[in-house]
C-alpha cells in the first residue's frame, strides 16, 4: 500500500512540504518509491511546487507518486484571504482558471521532464478532464493512472478506459474508519459535488446544456475579459468603496512573515521613554516615571512612562474643554480624513505597534496582527459613519409643511479608559470613535500598555489630529482617572475593563452636581460559557475551546471560561481535550511557535494562581500544560489549566487567564 | 366712508360674524347701510354666510355692502387643519373649486333674492372672474361694485369696464398706515401673488397658454375625477398609511365645542375613587387613601387614590420580573396591536379625559386637546417604530459571507415615572413605548394626577394589556419611587421631572450592587430663552411669547422663561406685552374664555409666590395680569407677571409657572 500526504488549506503548504521532504529523505522511506502527496490545481502554486516535488525526486531517485486534484477549500481559502486582508487570493477565482491550471499541471506531470521521478495520479471526476488527459497522453507511452471516489464516476470511467493506451487504469478510494470520522467526510464530499460550478452537478441537471459540458476551459476562459473573477472583490475591496478592509499577513506564509520579522527585529531592543502628550509642554519628572518591562521576561525593559500628575490632568481638561467648540465645528470630512490617515499610518507601522504589542504587552504574534488590523478597521469604519452622521443633515417627514431636519454633533468631553489587553484596537477604537463625532478626548491608557498607546497618539497628531483635541495621560486610576469621573464637564467616559471599576466610574460620574446625566459606555467582564452537545464532532468542539480559552492567555473579555458538555460526550471531548492541551507550548510570544504567552503582570499572574491553587486543593484538576522553566522563569506566566466544577455558580467571578472550567 | 370687517382664518368666521351682527344692530349703525364685511369664497361656509347676512339686512331694512373675496390663508386652513386632525378640511383643496365657489356666491349676491339687502362688492383680478361677473350682471339692472387693489389689474379694468353697464365702476383700496404696519400686510400679498395657481401670477408667465386662463373654472374641474385634491391626504392620513394622525377638535368651531361640552359634563361631578392597579388584587387601605381636590376650587373633589405599599410595590416588582421573559417573546405584532388600540380607545374617551385633565390638573380645554391628541400619537408612532424595530430582523451586511442579523428585544423590567403636567402624554409615551418594545412596566404617576393615570391604565387593560405587564403604582417618591430606583432586577428608568429628582434617581441605580448599567432616560428641566431682534414684527413676538411663557400656566419643561430683548425695540415690545397680559383670563380651565388656569398645587404655588415677591421687592415688575378673587380665591392661582432681571445668572433654578423675566 502507497502513503500518500493529503493536501489541506493553502496556508498549510508550506508545512505539508516541510513534512513530505523530511519523510521522504528519511532511511524509513529512501528506497521505496512509493510515498506521495497531494497537490491541489487551484492552488496558484501549484505547478512550482510540481517543479519542487520534481527536484527532489531528481535529486533522490525515488519516484513520487503525485495525486493531482482540483482542491476542496475553496470556499474556506476566499473567506479566509478575505479576513485576512491579504493582497490577493492564493486560488484561481474562476472554474475555468483551476480546469486550466488542471490541464497545464497535468501536461507537465505527463512531460520527459518528470519521467521516472513523479507518477502521475489524476483524480477528477470531469469526463473533459479525463478525455483531455487521455488526448495527451495518447501521444506517449507515459505510465499514469487516474483515481475515482467509490460509487462515483463509474459509467465515465467504464467508458473512457476503453480508449485508454493499454495498462491505464483506474484506482477507486474509499475513504475508511469508524462511523464517527466517516461522517464528517461525506459530508464534505457532499457539498463539494453539490456545488453549482461543480462538473458532477452539473452532468445531472438537465439544464445544463451538453455542449457547455464539452467546452474546453480556455474556450469558457476566452468569453471572459478577466482571468479573475469580477464578482468577487479583492480582499481590501470586500466592504464596498467606501471602506476599505485592513491590510494583514498570513504568518504562514514564508513570503508574508520573513519580512514582517526582519522589520520587526529593529524594533526589538528599541527603548522607549514616554511622558504625558498634552495640548501644552510637559516638564521631565523622573520622581513620578516608572520602568515598563516584558511580561514574558522582567529583565527586558521597553522603555519608561512619566505618569500624569493631578494638575496635568486638570489643565488638560480646561484645554479639552475649550477645543470642543472649534473640534465640533470643523467639518466631519476634515475630522474623518485625519482618523483614515490614522488607519493608514497604523498599517505602515505595523510592524513596531506588533512589536510593541508583545514586548509591552505580551501578546502573540497572530494576536498582534489581529490587534492592528482591528485598530484599523476601527478608524476606517467610524470615519465612513461619522461622515453619513454627522455630514448633511438628516431631512425627517414634515407631515404639515414644516422643514424638520436632523442634525447630529459632538457631546463634549470624552474620558476613554482603555484596557491592557487591546492596547491597540480597543485604546484606539474609543478615542477616533468619540473624536470623529466632534468630541475631544482625553485618552487614559492602562497602565500596563501605556507605550504602545502613546506611539499611537504620536502617529495620530502625524495624521494631523490637533493636540488638544485628542490628550493621552498615562498614569493611575486615583491620580488621572478621578480627574477624568468626577468633573462636571466630561459629558462622556467610554471604558473597557473591569465590572468593579465601571461601577466606581458610574458612581463618581452620578454624585457630581451640576452635571448633565454623562454618557457612560462600559465593557466590562463577563462569564462566557460553550454548551456542546452530542451532535458537535469531538475534534471540532476542542480546537474552538483551545482557541476560545486559551488565545491570548485568556485574556478576553470574549474568552470562553465554562465549558458545559453533554454526559455522553464528556469523556470523549475531556480526553481529546487533555491531548490537545499537553501539546501546547508556552513562552515567548515573540516566537511564532508559541502558542501561549505570559498574563500581563504579577498581579494578574498570583491572582489566578490562587484561583487555580484552590482548584487543586478540591481536588478539581483535569488537565494542566507543561510549562519549562527555561522560557517562563523570568516572566509572569500561567499555564493553561482545565478544571471540573459542579456549577456556574462556583465562580464568584471572572478569571481573566487561561483557567477553564468545565461542568457535566 | 364705509366700514368693513374683515375675514380671517376660518376658525375665527362664527366670532367675526357676532361681532357683525353686535355692530349692525347696535344703534350707532342702525339706519346707516355702509357697515359690511367680507366673506371668502374658499370657505366651504361661504354660501350659507350669505344667506346668514341676506337674513340679518332683510330683518333691519339697512343694506349690508359685501365684499366677496377668494381668500388669502389657505396654506395656514390647510397645515391649522391637518395639526388638528380634525375630520375634512373648511376649505377647497382645488383652486378650481375656489372659482366655482366665487361664481356661485357671486350669481346669489347678483340675484333677486339680495336686492335691496345685500351691495355686492366683487374683489378680484382674475381676469375671468371679471368677465363671467359682467356675464350674470347684463341680465340685469343690479348695482354693484368691482375692487382692486391700487397698483393692480389697471389694464384689465380698463378694457373690462368699457363693456360694463352703465354705473358699474371699480374701487381702487390702498393700504394705509405707518411703515411698520404696512410692510408684513404687503408681504402678505406679495406671497399671495406670487403663489403657483394665482392668476395674477399665471398672466405673467409666458409658459401658461392663454387658453388656460381663459377656461372656464367649471371646464377645469371636469377634467378631474375627484373635486377634492387628491394630492392633499385628509388630516388623519398626513403620516401615510403606517400611522393615522390623532383626531382632533377645533375648539372655536361650535359644531366641535357643543358636542364636547356635553359629553364632558356627564364626567364633571363624577367621583373616582382609585387604588393600584397590579397584577394582584390589592385589599383597601383606607389610612394610606388620600383625597383629591381640584386645583383651582379645592372645595371640588375628584376621587380619592390609594397609594401603594412598599410591600405591595416590591410584590409588583417580582410579578414584572416574572412576567418580562413572556411578553418579551410575544409577537410585536400583538404587543403593537394593544397599543393601537388604547390610542383608539383614548380617542373614543377624549371627552373623559379632558375633564379629568381639567378637574385634577387644572389643564385648560385647548391643553386638554393636545394633552390627548398628543397621547394618541405616541401609541401609533410607538406601535409603528416597534414593528419596524423588533419585527423581522435587521439583515447586515456579511463581507467574508457570514450572516449577520440584527435582532432587538426588550431589556426587563421599565420604571416609569411620570410628570403631573402632561398627565396623559407623557404618562402614556413612557409607558407604551417601553412596553410595546418588549419590557414589562411600573408606572408610578405624579401624586397629583393618579386619577388620569389609573383612568388611562383601566383603558390599557381594556386594549388587551396583561395585568402583569404593566402595572400602575400611585403613590409618593420615599416610598413608591425608591422601591423602583433601588433593585438590581430593575433595568431602565424612564422619567420626567425635576433635575433633582433625576438626580437622586441616577445616584440610586448607580448605589445597586450586582446590577448591570441602567438605561435611564430623564427629561428634566431647563431654561428657555428666546432673542428678540429689531427685524422681528413686535405684535408676532408678544403673540408667541405669550403662548410660551404663559400657556398651561407656564408648567411646560418648554414654556419661556428669558426673553431677550434687543435695546431698539425692547420698549415697544414690553409696551404691546403689556397690553396683552392686562387682557388674560385667570380662572376656572374648563371655561373656553379662560387663557391662564391654575399651578398643580399650594407648594408650587407658594414657592412661585416666594420668587414673585422676591423680584417685585427689587421693584422689578414689569406687568403682572390682574386676578379676580371671584374666580381664583378658592384655587391655586398664580397671576402671570414679567421681570426684567440683569442676566439669566439671576436665576439660579427653573420657577415652574407663569413668571416671565426680561433681559433687555
Amino acid at each position: 500500500v502507497a502513503v500518500t500526504i493529503d493536501a489541506e488549506e493553502v496556508d498549510r503548504l508550506e508545512l505539508s512540504l516541510e513534512v513530505f521532504r523530511a519523510i521522504y529523505q528519511s532511511d524509513a522511506v529512501k528506497g521505496w518509491g512509493h510515498f506521495g502527496l497531494v497537490v491541489q490545481a487551484y492552488s496558484k502554486r501549484a505547478l512550482p511546487v510540481l517543479h519542487y516535488i520534481n527536484r527532489l525526486a531528481d535529486e533522490q531517485g525515488d519516484e513520487i507518486p503525485l495525486r493531482l486534484v482540483k482542491g476542496a477549500y475553496w470556499d474556506s481559502e476566499i473567506k479566509e484571504s478575505q479576513q485576512l486582508g491579504i493582497d490577493g487570493y492564493p486560488v484561481y477565482t474562476r472554474k475555468a482558471c483551476t480546469d486550466v491550471a488542471y490541464l497545464a499541471c497535468a501536461q507537465f506531470l505527463l512531460s520527459d521532464d518528470t519521467r521516472g521521478r513523479i507518477f502521475p495520479q489524476f483524480a477528477t471526476h470531469n469526463a473533459h478532464t479525463v478525455t483531455t488527459i487521455l488526448e495527451l497522453a495518447n501521444h506517449d507511452s507515459r505510465p499514469f493512472e487516474f483515481q475515482r471516489l467509490h460509487g462515483m464516476g463509474e459509467a465515465l470511467y467504464d467508458a473512457a478506459l476503453e480508449r485508454a493506451p493499454k495498462g491505464i487504469y483506474c484506482r477507486i478510494y474509499a475513504p475508511v474508519g469508524a462511523h464517527k470520522d466517516l461522517l464528517p467526510y461525506l459530508v464534505r464530499r457532499l457539498l463539494e459535488n453539490g456545488a453549482n460550478s461543480s462538473f458532477v452537478h452539473q452532468i445531472v441537471d438537465p439544464d445544463v446544456p451538453v455542449e457547455s459540458l464539452c467546452q474546453h476551459p480556455i474556450e469558457t476562459l476566452r468569453q471572459q475579459k478577466t482571468f479573475y473573477n469580477k464578482r468577487i472583490p479583492l480582499p481590501k475591496d470586500i466592504y464596498g468603496p467606501k471602506r476599505r478592509n485592513s491590510r494583514g499577513v498570513n504568518l504562514n506564509i514564508r513570503s508574508h512573515y520573513y519580512p514582517l520579522m526582519e522589520k520587526m527585529a529593529t524594533f526589538m531592543d528599541k527603548q522607549y521613554p514616554t511622558k504625558p502628550l498634552l495640548a501644552f509642554d510637559v516638564a521631565d519628572d523622573s520622581a513620578n516615571t516608572h520602568s515598563v518591562t516584558s511580561p514574558f521576561d522582567r529583565r527586558q525593559t521597553v522603555g519608561s512612562v512619566q505618569w500624569t500628575s493631578k494638575e496635568q490632568a486638570a489643565k488638560a481638561l480646561d484645554a479639552a474643554w475649550e477645543a470642543f467648540p472649534r473640534w465640533d465645528t470643523t467639518p466631519v470630512a476634515e475630522r474623518a480624513a485625519i482618523v483614515r490617515r490614522l488607519g493608514d499610518l497604523m498599517e505602515e507601522h505595523m510592524a513596531e505597534l506588533m512589536t510593541l504589542c508583545s514586548r509591552e504587552g505580551g501578546k502573540l504574534l497572530t494576536d498582534g496582527v489581529d490587534e492592528i488590523k482591528e485598530a484599523v478597521d476601527f478608524c476606517r469604519y467610524y470615519a465612513m459613519r461619522a461622515e453619513e452622521s454627522f455630514g448633511e443633515p438628516i431631512e425627517l417627514p414634515g407631515p404639515t409643511g414644516e422643514s424638520n431636519r436632523l442634525m447630529m454633533g459632538g457631546k463634549g468631553v470624552f474620558a476613554a479608559i482603555s484596557p491592557w489587553n487591546f492596547p491597540v484596537a480597543i485604546f484606539c477604537g474609543q478615542i477616533v470613535a468619540a473624536a470623529v463625532a466632534g468630541n475631544t478626548v482625553l485618552a487614559k491608557p492602562a497602565e500596563q500598555t501605556s507605550i504602545v498607546a502613546h506611539r499611537v497618539i504620536e502617529l495620530l497628531y502625524e495624521a494631523g489630529m490637533p493636540r488638544d483635541v485628542v490628550q493621552l495621560l498615562p498614569g493611575d486610576g486615583p491620580t488621572v482617572g478621578s480627574v477624568l469621573t468626577s468633573d462636571p464637564r466630561i459629558t462622556g467616559v467610554v471604558f473597557t475593563g473591569g465590572t468593579d471599576t465601571a461601577q466606581i466610574i458610574n458612581r463618581a460620574l452620578a454624585a457630581r452636581d451640576n452635571a448633565p446625566l454623562p454618557t457612560l459606555i462600559a465593557e466590562t467582564g463577563g462569564m462566557n460559557a460553550m454548551i456542546v452537545d452530542s451532535t458537535a464532532l469531538p475534534e471540532q468542539v476542542v480546537v474552538d475551546v483551545i482557541q476560545s480559552a486559551f488565545q491570548s492567555a485568556g485574556q478576553r473579555c470574549s474568552a470562553l471560561r465554562v465549558l458545559y458538555l453533554q454526559e455522553d460526550v464528556a469523556d470523549r471531548v475531556i480526553e481529546i481535550l487533555k491531548g490537545a492541551m499537553s501539546e501546547l507550548r508556552i513562552g515567548d510570544p515573540r516566537d511564532l511557535g508559541t502558542d501561549v504567552g505570559p498574563v500581563i503582570d504579577e498581579d494578574a499572574r498570583k491572582g489566578l494562581m490562587e484561583h487555580i491553587e484552590k482548584l487543586k486543593g478540591e481536588n478539581r484538576l483535569v488537565a494542566e500544560t507543561p510549562m519549562s522553566a527555561e522560557h517562563t522563569q523570568h516572566g509572569t506566566f500561567v499555564p493553561p489549566v482545565a478544571f471540573t466544577i459542579d456549577s456556574i455558580d462556583a465562580l464568584s467571578r471572572e478569571q481573566f487567564g487561561p483557567v477553564l472550567h468545565i461542568v457535566r
